[in-house]
């Protein structure tokens, strides 16, 4: 792992940074390939919205696309974060207006996620933890992730790829680090994230492949059993792409027309 | 501010924590007056109770009982502020089962609140900012805490001491850093914590004191009218102690007798 703060390549940071008192900022998973940031215009439009929502200064676009450069341009695949946080200061949890946001960006090799998942599917289960309704953190990727981190911790069975999770009033919102489509009837759904959950890049890159390619799509609330009806259903993310749901306890899916269509969109966008 | 990290005396910590990657920690904020941190007991009870819920191993109270007296052991009153967080390390959410906690140990200066607080009152306001529900959390004072940093942002005036939260069911929780407690017909009453919030040690002590002084005693759930339509209001936390509420909105409310019985039995505990 390389990582720059602040421009300085070094990997230790203030212990006073509210993003270790408080989870006071933002972050970015980025998928680097041969030195090229994807959907980097996706995380900046996700990172803007975030740090509008909790009146952190953002950085400019440009120096962080130097930096991810500077950590990533000799590596063929690679996973860059970006760790905005509000920087050090203020008593308690009241944020100053002045404050300095700090900027943490790391490299790190590409995961070794089995080749299967992406050709033939991946089996799934329900996390039994769920998730808070708060509007005013829902669809920003802030640093406040007690949440993934105790559904991830539910299961050590390394043939399940992901945990699906519910809010707290039993919708269904998406995995503990992928957002959830499903298809039923032709049409294209994927559940709706006003409330709580993190609005992948990948989703909306998926969302505007579907548009372009006159899929009808919908963002809506789900339940546990549209998933279990649907045709077919798919995971994404930045890093993954997207990984067919082969199995989800007693229930079978194929890889259905519709997915294959999206897998090959992905792959022709370059996202 | 001094500060310990695992013992040393240093200010700076490892980026790759998981207290700052996700928030992956509890933290417990301490008075310590002469040397000898108030409340110990209460405040290394709450402490397991976090490790356990998150699956943290909790660092010997004695070794932080001695860290707590290294910084602290000559300043007349100071706040400490311990952080425990699960460590560097684990790919991604999931925890790893050896990983190796951090602890983060920091003094500060005591707050500078006004003086007729105490004595007087304060005024409050309610927020706009709701707390998320999710029992695996409730009670907790886990390193999650934007709900709290976006609340406290809402007011600038100093005058106010202090903002209300209401859950996103529209139930009465706490204020952004203290617990409440409303009188009403003789009978003490305070919030429910079983769905979000935090148990302060200042709750847990209050509700000890008013047992033994055979208060008629109550945790249950509130609405926001249960506040306005009290006989006696207060807040507290283990730095603040207790702060009678005087003002809230168009509501008055008197410095009652139960108050008074409780911030003098404070006193008198040592609280």
């Amino acid at each position: 792992m390389r990582m720059l703060i602040d421009g300085k390549e070094t990997s230790s940071i203030a212990a006073d940074d509210r993003g270790l008192q408080y989870g006071d900022g933002l972050f970015e998973t980025i998928a680097v390939v041969h030195g090229s940031p994807r959907l980097w215009r996706h995380h900046m439009v996700r990172l803007h919205e975030g740090c509008g929502r909790l009146g952190i200064h953002i950085p400019a676009a440009d120096m962080l696309y130097a930096e991810v450069q500077q950590l990533c341009s000799e590596t063929e695949r690679a996973i860059v974060k970006i760790i905005i946080t509000r920087g050090s200061g203020g008593r308690g949890y009241r944020p100053l207006p002045d404050a300095v946001p700090r900027r943490i960006i790391s490299s790190h090799p590409w995961p070794e996620y089995a080749a299967d998942w992406t050709t033939h599917g991946v089996e799934i289960r329900v996390c039994d933890t769920r998730l808070g309704i708060n509007p005013a953190l829902a669809g920003i990727k802030h640093l406040n992730r007690l949440e993934q981190v105790l559904a991830r911790s539910e299961w050590d069975d390394p043939a399940i790829a992901e945990g699906i999770m519910l809010d707290s009033d039993n919708y269904l919102v998406e995995g503990t680090m992928s957002n959830l489509f499903i298809v039923r009837d032709g049409w294209l759904s994927t559940p709706a994230l006003e409330r709580c959950g993190v609005a992948g890049v990948m989703r909306t890159h998926i969302l505007e492949l579907a548009e372009q390619l006159g899929m009808n799509c919908e963002i809506t609330r789900l339940h546990l059993n549209d998933l279990q009806q649907s045709d077919e259903a798919f995971l994404c993310n930045s890093i993954i792409g997207v990984w067919p749901i082969r199995r989800f306890g007693h229930y079978e899916y194929p890889l259905g027309a519709t997915t294959e269509r999206l897998i090959q969109a992905v792959a022709l966008a370059g996202g």
